[in-house]
């Protein structure tokens, strides 16, 4: 298995190497001469920390930081090497990846007084697999240019679940030349690496996913309600539904009533899965990518409205499925 | 295969003879003592038609009707019996179909003062296929009752293809004992004949369905238009998304943008397919019967107005799927 | 005060006699005949039962009746006669006004089996001040000229408190020359009372008037909440609103705020006023007939939405204007 | 008149002097020294120029500046002195009003290379009476206090005609300290200056007030629309709502619906007005403003919508009351 790892890691190296020469590019140079030097690491949320066991899992060399001196004990007790800023991180490391919550977070990670791009080195590679918006992204990606390092964005679909066992998916976006380099930190976090086109475009793939996604939640949640209060046994109607072209993610592999799948959140109370305040975030950056873009996103944009409400009404944490509970409720008089 | 075909029918003869008897119900006895009786059939529209046509086929002798002579030529010059009024129709037939337009046309034909209930015979059974308010169908269902009729409510999917080609899907409600004696019947027309419960619940799983379709297309239109102007390729996008949780049929079965799918309404300028007309009265339903029972659907909703405005900007005889082109429309300035 | 009285409704009469003999038109001969002939009121509910002791204070016999005789005790014990049907009511007296809850009770109360349509009288006139769907009311029309009996739509604006104080406003549908017969009655029980058009057009101003009514109070609340949440002080919003051009009834007679203005149930913890489950229920008919006459109302239906899941989450007996509280919950993760 | 204004002109001075001597703030000292010494003009648009004109009539100095050098014209021939740049304008103003069509324009003119913030004197103040994100002024606010300058938010209601006569609405946000500075300038393009707030609320109080009337402009169109095509006389409905609770500017002041009143864009073909473009627009401030503050705004949200849909149908440089005709559009078949 090593032997096996170590030889892909070498023809890719090899691969990399012979596509530097071709294109006389010096700009990677150096962080691409030995494999397995260090990565930088920042953002050891839950999803960050099982990803950089992953990569130290790898043998990756990591060179951790998170803004919570608690969250960076665990690593040092592996022996991972834990610094004081994104600064130095950036020092120490040609490749970094970052983690982060929102907007403000990549931003201040970036380009505040002590970010990464204070002290980047040339040719360093910086990988953002936070989900934020795309019009950050590619701000940040011209700011990395004029400091001669290359930034992707790199946002995952899979929760913490996948991001320990390794399978997330990440949609990249970014010069297509550094794709190959970024793959090859991405494939030992996840199973699926897609690279979607210049910068910004993996956040795009990602909220698009996402959008689409919630507005069939909703939508698949005032269906069954609505066909239950009309009379039909809901196993029936999901079975009816998803042999016809009503057929959807939410109502065949997440079904949001409770005792018509097993597996899934409905079936536990709506604890785990995809939280309602993680869906009404990320309907709020497709909210403003289509205000920016001038794009009509009505059903979208009353999707928002609807997870917005909901976090305040006690369902925050719950899965978002949970607004079938939501709009189950009935009156009583 | 026609000995099959005499034999199958037959079975279901002999498991409907002793089912009548098991139960001692004397309601359906006359019309199924012989199979091959006439069959009434009123509504000869563009579905209405090939239905009619499918029965004859199964060597049903039909007896027809509708309000527009015209319609009915062409199978007086089949040999078909064609009458002149719904109630005629009742006459002559114990069993009836039903393919009507909307909710008054469907009230006249059983109600009126021509109408089918004026002169139906004890036992006999009406399904009906048209597209209509289930409270309307459970109405029917009482009216006919007190004369000692048998309604069903058995709307269809599939469009005028499917109903030549004898595969549409029917979601058939009402009395359990009766529907074998209905799917007698509707197999001859349909391909997929579903029990879906007490009368009503065909009406309703059909415009769930719709509802859900609704949604979903819509939701797919504005997806696809929003990662295109984030600068993704539609046909990248469409890929990502039917491999994660935003899939559905509308992403990838019908897709709405052209160039992404072959075979599609949208590959063909939105020609032929399912009406945003029909869609919008769909949605209309749905409306009616969410407002009845007091369930929210807020997503149902807005699809039904956006849906009803396209039909008011030229979109009326389009495929639904031209919601993408509807959205799609940039502003001039 | 009783003479001035006299003298205005023997005006009424003679202007009434004159217009009946100029028109040569026997329909409504027999009521008129003499003043304070009995009236039958049907309904005797929170609305109904100060607006039928109004007549009686007027001088009006009454003949009332309710499906629940608890309701008629306080009546009988005010010598007033009670009925045991509808249909009795309409043997007694050739003017009826009908104040009932919802479409069912309606046409129950007029086509039921002991309905007032079972034993009308010719020319008489039959008022329904009910809040119901336009299109009832229309049939309702129909099926009472049929009967030689004027039907007209009359339903009312103002609460409890007004139809104790006599002056509700009546908007009033049905046929021009009838309208003054009706005046004199609706004069009793408001102090407003506007002639709209067409049977069924007073259904029409009052659905609506509620629709925009509820589409401007959800947005002052959207506002209002937005403002504070930005920094602005409420009752300075309020007051900017209300000298701009985002003032409206909401915002400047009726603010969903607590503390912006003193009188109104925003500052009662939204007790009393104008219930949310009876606002749902106008947005209903509104919704009815938007889908009916295929009228595009994307705010109307969704204020619709919103007020239906606003009676599932407790706010059903609160004002309507609480859904400033139920938009201003803040999420406690 | 001149006597008068120059007397009004010192009694601001002598006040603001003496609050300037009480508080021992220096930060503001050198600008006030004199009245009528320059006053810097950056945006010389459709808005701009008639607000710059009105400085000068006043007898203020102005120093203009425009991206558009044939923008700046006009202003030349009258003696104005134009600058290259907003830094040029910094240079030789320390009061300066920018009004620019939106975020980005605001950005670049004073943080850009040659913004004002590059050489702007300490104790200077800034005013911007663009519409924009009120986050971005706060940023402003931020940067500017850093160089010891002050800025405030000052976005006007009004259009080019109030523009040009000197009737504007300011709605002021900022250090409360600097209004009456900020006032002496403004009273000289608007007759109505009011104080919101910390920075920020001046733009927080245009957007609520704009997305309020939206609403309420469709809220009204869509109700004029029903009420239509029930049956009623539009300017006998105008009158009902405009004497009831459904009363708003847009029905009483401002109505969509052609014929209903004289003098307002729907008389004129929707020409003239608030443009549907520039409401798309606030609107987007306003959907941005609610996600950053976790704002449940579904009317607004809808509302926003709509606007970006009739921009892509030809509506884009009508009056926004224009929506009545987008939803008035019948269906044709």
């Amino acid at each position: 298995m090593a032997a096996a790892l170590m030889l892909r890691v070498s023809v890719i190296w090899l691969h990399r190497q012979r596509r530097v020469w071709a294109e006389s590019v010096a700009v990677v140079s150096s962080r691409a001469m030995a494999s397995k030097t260090a990565v930088g690491f920042i953002g050891l949320g839950n999803m960050g920390t099982p990803m950089a066991q992953n990569l130290v899992k790898h043998g990756y060399p990591v060179i951790a930081h998170d803004v919570f001196p608690e969250a960076c004990k665990e690593f040092q007790e592996l022996g991972t090497q834990v610094t004081d800023s994104p600064a130095d991180v950036a020092e120490k490391a040609d490749r970094i990846i970052t983690m982060l919550p929102s907007n403000p977070n990549v931003i201040d990670v970036y380009t505040g007084s002590n970010g990464i791009l204070k002290k980047v080195k040339k040719g360093s590679l910086l990988i953002d697999s936070s989900t934020i918006d795309p019009a950050v992204s590619k701000e940040l990606a011209k700011e990395a240019e004029k400091m001669g390092a290359v930034f992707m964005d790199a946002p995952v679909s899979g929760g913490v679940g996948a991001a320990r066992a390794g399978n997330l998916t990440f949609m990249v976006g970014g010069v297509e030349q550094e794709f190959d380099a970024a793959k090859e930190l991405l494939t030992c976090m996840g199973s699926n690496v897609v690279y979607c086109g210049e910068v910004g475009t993996g956040q795009a793939a990602k909220i698009c996913n996402n959008m689409l996604l919630a507005i069939s939640m909703i939508g698949t949640a005032e269906t069954m309600n609505l066909g239950i209060r009309l009379g039909l046994d809901p196993k029936l109607l999901a079975k009816i539904l998803n042999m016809s072209s009503g057929r959807c993610w939410s109502s065949d592999t997440y079904n949001p009533v409770p005792g018509v799948m097993e597996g899934v959140p409905s079936g536990n109370n709506y604890q785990g899965g995809f939280g309602t305040t993680l869906m009404a975030k990320d309907l709020g950056l497709a909210q403003i990518s289509a205000t920016n873009t001038k794009t009509p996103v009505p059903l979208g944009s009353l999707a928002h409205q609807i997870y917005r409400i909901m976090c305040a009404k006690g369902y925050a944490q719950k899965d978002f499925s949970s607004v079938f509970q939501f709009l189950r409720e009935e009156e009583n008089l």
